[in-house]
């Protein structure tokens, strides 16, 4: 994998990453949980084992930041950052204190802007992993990546979508 | 709306719910992208100025766990809590500092479980929307909801999506 940034152009269907770890633990479940989803089976052990979860288990919008940040930190370096649209996103199993998390994504799409010249839409399909290989999570995202270089960003209205298709 | 927990049984299509508000500042934006979604366009004003933003962002992540609180503690109180199998999420506009955001969900798609009895599937569409009434981000999650309470919930290995239809 190039250190330099990667254009649109740069990509090619199949262009396989691989993210560094998260090690995720009790108090970061239980911090994300008291902040942004305060449900039982996040915050409290003997709550948790009551439920479907049977013990505690890390929000899915959890999964979905620390996954983002694996993504921002250690995957693939597109030119613009990585600018979403949007996602698919699924829960395949819970998270638990003491999981370390991984990220292998793909490149299995790719569209030119018809009308804007300077940028393309990717569709990166990315699953978390834990340290069993197990997936917990899977995703399927937009991405709007700049063409290359010589053509420069139009600073227009934030469109839509960002892709304007 | 009923303060009694809704059972998926007790739930119709096109049953819709409002949230209370959450107001963003600047330190929650860039708060949650040092952990999260490290940026420039997240943490840097400066910096986010020569972006497609024209300035500071929130994070897409931010606002769809925001969101999740906004439903956890002011949305449809659902008898096993609000358990996502998965969502479809798309952003429509940034979010800025200073926004006052809430949620408008619509229940859109009802599925009983053909094998267990204990569950179905609520497809539930939510708009989280800015002080202005601007849509920030369009997310339609398929949820795991408890039938009546005569009917046990089991508790049974962690299924391929806790919904086993």
């Amino acid at each position: 994998m190039s250190h330099d940034p990667l254009y649109f152009d740069d990509l090619k269907i199949g262009d396989a990453f691989e993210t560094a770890t998260h090690a995720l633990d009790v108090d970061q479940i239980k911090g994300f949980a008291r902040q942004f989803d305060p449900q039982p089976f996040h915050l409290d052990d003997d709550a948790a084992r009551e439920t479907i979860f049977r013990g505690l288990a890390g929000s899915g919008w959890h999964t979905a930041a620390i996954t983002m940040r694996l993504l921002v930190t250690s995957g693939p370096r597109l030119a613009n950052g990585i600018l979403g649209a949007g996602a698919e996103i699924g829960w395949n199993a819970p998270t638990r204190p003491g999981d370390v998390l991984r990220v292998k994504s793909e490149v299995i799409g790719l569209t030119a802007s018809r009308s804007r010249q300077d940028r393309g839409a990717v569709v990166m399909r990315s699953s978390t992993l834990n340290q069993h290989g197990d997936v917990v999570q899977t995703m399927t995202a937009k991405l709007m990546v700049r063409r290359p270089a010589a053509i420069p960003l139009c600073r227009g209205p934030y469109g839509s979508d960002g892709l304007d298709q």
